[in-house]
């Protein structure tokens, strides 16, 4: 009976090779991974490629002080992100390679990290994001709500290029890095220094609690501070209304200098998190600061009860995943606060002063790739702009992250 | 003897062991395969991925009311179209992207689509072909003449952001959708309706009978009907001679409506197809309308006895698949027509007015990936554009599709 | 016993199909491979896929001639080229694309290549290196200094459209070809048309002793001869300092012509290279030509022993392969010169006249992804330029390439 249990092995064996060609490797052992992109990595950890992408599509519907054609409604379907990104590593060296689609292609994120050291401190050589703010750090593929808070957006430092030292366990995660912020007139570097400190006072199947602070400086010439009223508007973005307030007459600023404080908690299916930034550029030639301030506050409840994840790495939240094939869902709301107002110098124009928005949302994770998702925006701003002094939008977004 | 037969059988499988080095997956099986790019998907249907690409490398000469520059001849060597192309899909949601690559990088389509109905019902969201049109709906791979024909041009609705419900079987195909068509000066958004119905009144080995037909409704400004000549002329393709019929001294229209009908029959190495379109711009503020329409019949024969490949999900001619290593060959003739005349209001401009075009050429399918054509182009327009109302040109292309 | 064994491998084979899903294939099989990128190709070479990349980021640090700026220290960070490379075959034809993802996206190669008569004679159609001298005809990736030399700039042909004829064996690499160079106002081609032959006394594991000349010429409009002063500068750049001479009043040269000498040999980790260049623009309507000369010498020895790599079916020096988990150590010397001077007509400015460089280096070659490389650079100038008529550079590189 033994060596019928053999013969048959072979002969299914046998089959298989009959109805099936062989898939094989002339180094080291390979395992290959679908779902919907393609990974394949050495069974010995010393090399893996990686191809995914993402896009969004964005549908908006907005009035008010939201559209920059005051008194009228706008509306617009667009893309709001898409992008192929690469990845993967050899020894001690990875990279990552995120191209943007959209407005005809350009560099999102692209950058080589030496991990020979280990993961308390690595060092990401290349265009990468500063990692200033929770939300900001977090990939754009699973903040909560569409778009970012307003102090986010006003405070963003964007994704440059510099050399990041970084390293994280279970209870802290930190990151300085020193960037490229552009060239002055004699075509010389204009810098830019970043840092960022996490705590995780508890961190587990029990819950999270995360207590972060960040600090950037920042060389160049900076003219304004500014953001959108919660809503993108389309592609391009202009079509969204925006508060403001910068120099005029030729006036300029010549540091840009900001600190921030996150806090957040996550308890099985609830999160909660908060951050608070403040900021100014200095008036250059004796003209006034321009400052600024802000803050938003958001709680959210996974309906069918899963938990967000939140990667160390990063200090961030992360993707939802659901646990049933119907998907999970989830709701939250949000408030946010951006204080541009309380400048004297006749040079410093303000347009809306003080703005604040609440967000509510639903988001339906279809499946690990498909994320569909409505929110609604009130915007409030303290002084008029074009004669409006709030709005209103829904913003509906398909999401596909491979 | 079994036993050494079983023996062998260990010892070829350890042999090869021995030289290659084996390749897994840690989830679902998953067949892999390569034809150029690569192809990966799960043995369960649940997930899969597919990378590939197509350029098209253009030779022209052309001369007469063809060029842009009338009296002279002109000459170009270009990419007519080059794109990455990435797909998959993962349960019930599948994706598309493919991205142009030249003119400095555009989207071509990206969209996912909704399959957990079935093949009659599928919701695609995204950039997106909206189906009008035989030669528009089918690939540019697999058109038969190099250039779409002057009424397919003229009345093209393009790829554009918007939802498409559409369903095929072997008898019916359908679409309807509604797309962004742009958005007005209000930031709101002009909104395109497009529906086509294709019945297949034969459908097999013995041979394909279509009948489709289309409609397309559009807001938004309008400006002009035009086509060029049955020649690209360069990249930017503005070497080419056009005909047109636009609005001048500020008129413009506000909606733009179009039909057509569709015939195709296909018979062993034979296919035959016709389409006859119908439109009009709708002119704002009193202006006349401008009216235009056009048809093409067009005749092919694989001399090497291959069949053109047929996909009943767009309702669309594709490939040919040489049956033979030395590849497959075609020869066809198509005559088209493209009436833009007959118009009395003085803001009206007519430049070429009426004209037509004979396309001949021969086709060689050097193997599934490579397609080389030459066409011959004889172009007439009525009314003379810059004293030129007849043309010649030769096209040539080498099309590489993995 | 041997039962035993038998049953062992069974059981073995079990347990790993129990851990791990199978990877088959459906049609011919399939080699897979890993190295940071992805390559599959079926074992009966029929068909093959490739997926690479590569980035260079660089910082530069340059004052004197080499600013653009002058008597001030520029400097900047940045990506010298950053590109998506896609490979393959099928049968007798191969592809190859390659996309610059700085500059927001364009096509940096782009061909197909019948190889279906052998190597001594393919047939490449598409955008390609015109294979006009050795440190141009080389990769990227692989010279070694971190730019090219002065005449090798102001000679590049660039890559462009066209059909190239080219095979070689270990003694002898050719090529000849036509190719896009623009477009005149009547929108005909301008063709180039370049050669190349190469011959190989010595080619073996003794040593390597290579012997190559070139030749170009061109139709259409050319303005200039220019050369950056050994350093980039920054993206664009535009930050960097030029030599160039060049009509002015409206003169134009309407053809150009250049011939090359090259030299190289190879033994063990020493090689040495050198290459010389001359050519002309012809003035059109009687304006005076310019003309413009210069030569490279350039040796390096790879301190940890390695030999660079050369490949045969370009004639050109490649990688550096390390031997040793540590890496592989680089360093080099070049000296060149470009003089564009000596012109009477006043129609022609010389700016700078007559240029040389010396750059010395050290490469790291981490592993077989990773190059990093220090360059100091010593430019002088005849004639001032801007009030400057030498500099210093240091430009550092962390390329990442897979």
């Amino acid at each position: 009976m033994k060596r019928t249990a053999l013969a048959m092995a072979i002969a299914s064996a046998a089959a298989m090779a009959a109805q099936a060609g062989t898939v094989t490797t002339d180094g080291p052992d390979i395992v290959l991974k679908t779902k919907g992109g393609v990974e394949v990595k050495t069974a010995d950890g010393n090399a893996s490629f990686k191809l995914g992408g993402r896009f969004q599509l964005d549908y908006n519907d907005f009035d008010g002080v939201i559209n920059s054609v005051p008194g009228k409604d706008g509306s617009d379907a667009f893309f709001r992100r898409a992008r192929i990104e690469l990845g993967g590593h050899y020894y001690d060296w990875g990279y990552y390679m995120s191209y943007n689609l959209t407005d005809s292609g350009s560099i999102d994120q692209m950058h080589t990290t030496y991990q020979g050291i280990g993961p308390l401190a690595q060092l990401t050589f290349g265009q990468q994001k500063e990692n200033f703010g929770l939300e900001d750090t977090g990939s754009s593929k699973w903040i909560t709500a569409l778009e970012r808070s307003m102090p986010a957006n006003a405070f963003d430092t964007g994704n440059n290029i510099g050399v990041k030292l970084h390293g994280a366990n279970d209870l802290v995660t930190y990151s300085v890095g020193v960037y490229r912020e552009g060239i002055d007139q004699d075509n010389e570097l204009d810098a830019a220094y970043t840092g960022r400190l996490v705590v995780r006072p508890m961190y587990g199947s029990d819950g999270l609690v995360h207590i972060g602070a960040g600090y950037t400086v920042r060389d160049g010439d900076f003219t304004d501070f500014n953001s959108r009223l919660g809503v993108r508007g389309g592609e391009s973005g202009s079509s969204a209304g925006r508060v403001r307030t910068r120099y005029t007459g030729g006036a300029m600023g010549d540091e840009f200098e900001a600190w921030n404080l996150e806090l957040a908690a996550s308890f099985g299916p609830f999160h909660a998190m908060a951050e608070y930034f403040d900021g100014e550029i200095s008036g250059a030639g004796g003209a006034e600061d321009i400052e600024a301030d802000g803050y938003y506050v958001q709680g959210a409840w996974i309906l069918t009860g899963e938990t967000r994840r939140y990667k160390t790495d990063i200090a961030a939240f992360d993707s939802v995943k659901p646990s049933k094939s119907s998907g999970a869902c989830e709701i939250f709301a949000r408030y946010d606060e951006l204080d541009l107002s309380g400048h004297s110098d006749p040079l410093i124009q303000e347009i809306g002063g003080d703005a604040s928005t609440w967000t509510l949302g639903v988001i339906w994770y279809a499946n690990e790739l498909v994320k569909i998702a409505l929110n609604y925006v009130h915007a409030d701003t303290v002084e008029k702009i074009g004669s409006e002094d709030d709005g209103d939008a829904i913003v509906a977004r398909i999401q596909f992250a491979f």
